[in-house]
């Protein structure tokens, strides 16, 4: 029989929130059984940007990244956030190591087209380095992975968190009895955004079609559900979006994703 | 009997310079057998810390670091240096992981007591963990380590690579028989500073106490050489100090640390 993996997907706004970063490592820690956490950026990166005078450009909600922006985003992601976030999982008696998807190749990925938007250095995974993964795993470490890939030619790439955690999940999926869990700064997907008791315990294919089209479900919420559904069409045993603080409770309290 | 196992260290002033750390890496790729890469800081910080009117403070030739120049080191040594590594050395087919002594407390550290200089977030490394070094030696990566450790207590440390590097020689010594190779932008120690060609080819105990008091060897090459005294003191099969364009050279060119 396999062994369960966690595969947790943390938020950005977690990470900007001192607070709710320490509650959140604090829980991760406790979690039993073998996981992996992947973080998102956040908005220290457009800080940073700013105080170094360099544009931030969004297309779509997704960052552009030229060179100077790569620079940031290595810094602040590959760095920052990274060590911040093992030293709290160390002092939380939690094994952690930190690294990217470019170490060891664990997240492959290829640039994007720059047509029809050139979003620069920017990568989309494209698999998973199960030698690099089962390393860690199998000595007991806990590897915490910061949204960066590499393009085999010696440049970095930008890469969006929750396509990293679904492009993990799916890749472990034939070695582990993997659970993708995206943890973020609300209950679940939620019918209504002002609402946080109005949290959807499940949903479908079906359903989310449907969702979309009512206008429920919009914006930056799509690209991680269409994740979320690639994640569970690809071998993963089950898929929750949920709050960050939840990751103890039993089911996590947050939406299901299922495939009927 | 034991794997030969090469620690390599390589110094801020060939990361700084992308054609020379471009050849170091073509180099370090294909150097035979197990190895694991340290890397220095360089002046990439100071940049950083003036473009963000963070004044740098060194005593003693070190960098005094504050929570605002923790923050920057962090980024830099940990994000920007080691993920800009770990690209090259992939792209020359190198199957390298790039971290920091933090992640799996790969070196461990305490903090640097604050008399009789306080240099605020520094930590002095006092062991090696033989479980990470292993996990990812075995798994046939190379490990890259940027020059941070942690305190347990959630709070990273700036550390000195060159002492990183012994410790870690040091640590492994009892597993593998280590060969510590210090790189920097000279041939080797030098009779005279300003002569490429004046390489001490092996320097003792009593010779070193003969260089030192003749002030032949001065200023940042004595950390460098206690650290090589210490490593041959404790295990360490070899110790080489040379140029980073002679990392291939049979015996490396440089100056060689004996025992006697």
């Amino acid at each position: 029989m396999k062994k369960s993996l966690k595969v947790v997907k943390i938020g950005g706004n977690i990470v900007d929130n001192p607070e709710a970063l320490g509650r959140f490592l604090h829980h991760f820690a406790r979690l039993d059984g073998l996981k992996l956490l992947i973080h998102g950026g956040g908005k220290v990166a457009t800080t940073l940007s700013k105080e170094l005078g360099v544009e931030t450009k969004m297309v779509e909600g997704r960052r552009v990244t030229d060179y100077e922006t790569l620079r940031i985003v290595t810094m602040v992601y590959g760095g920052l956030i990274n060590k911040t976030i093992v030293a709290g999982l160390q002092a939380e008696g939690c094994n952690a190591l930190g690294l990217c998807g470019a170490d060891g190749s664990l997240v492959q990925a290829r640039r994007r087209d720059a047509a029809p938007v050139d979003y620069g250095f920017v990568g989309d995974p494209t698999g998973v380095s199960a030698v690099t993964a089962r390393a860690l795993l199998d000595a007991e470490l806990v590897p915490v992975v910061a949204p960066l890939t590499h393009d085999g030619a010696g440049n970095l790439l930008n890469t969006n968190a929750d396509t990293m955690a679904q492009t993990v999940a799916t890749g472990l999926s034939g070695l582990y009895r993997v659970e993708l869990i995206y943890c973020f700064e609300k209950p679940g997907v939620l019918r209504d955004v002002d609402d946080d008791g109005s949290v959807i315990p499940r949903i479908t294919p079906a359903s989310y079609a449907e969702l979309r089209g009512a206008g429920v479900v919009a914006d930056g919420m799509i690209p991680k559900l269409d994740n979320a559904f690639r994640a569970i069409d690809r071998g993963v045993a089950s898929v929750v979006i949920c709050h960050a603080d939840h990751l103890l409770t039993p089911g996590y309290g947050g939406t299901t994703i299922a495939r009927e």
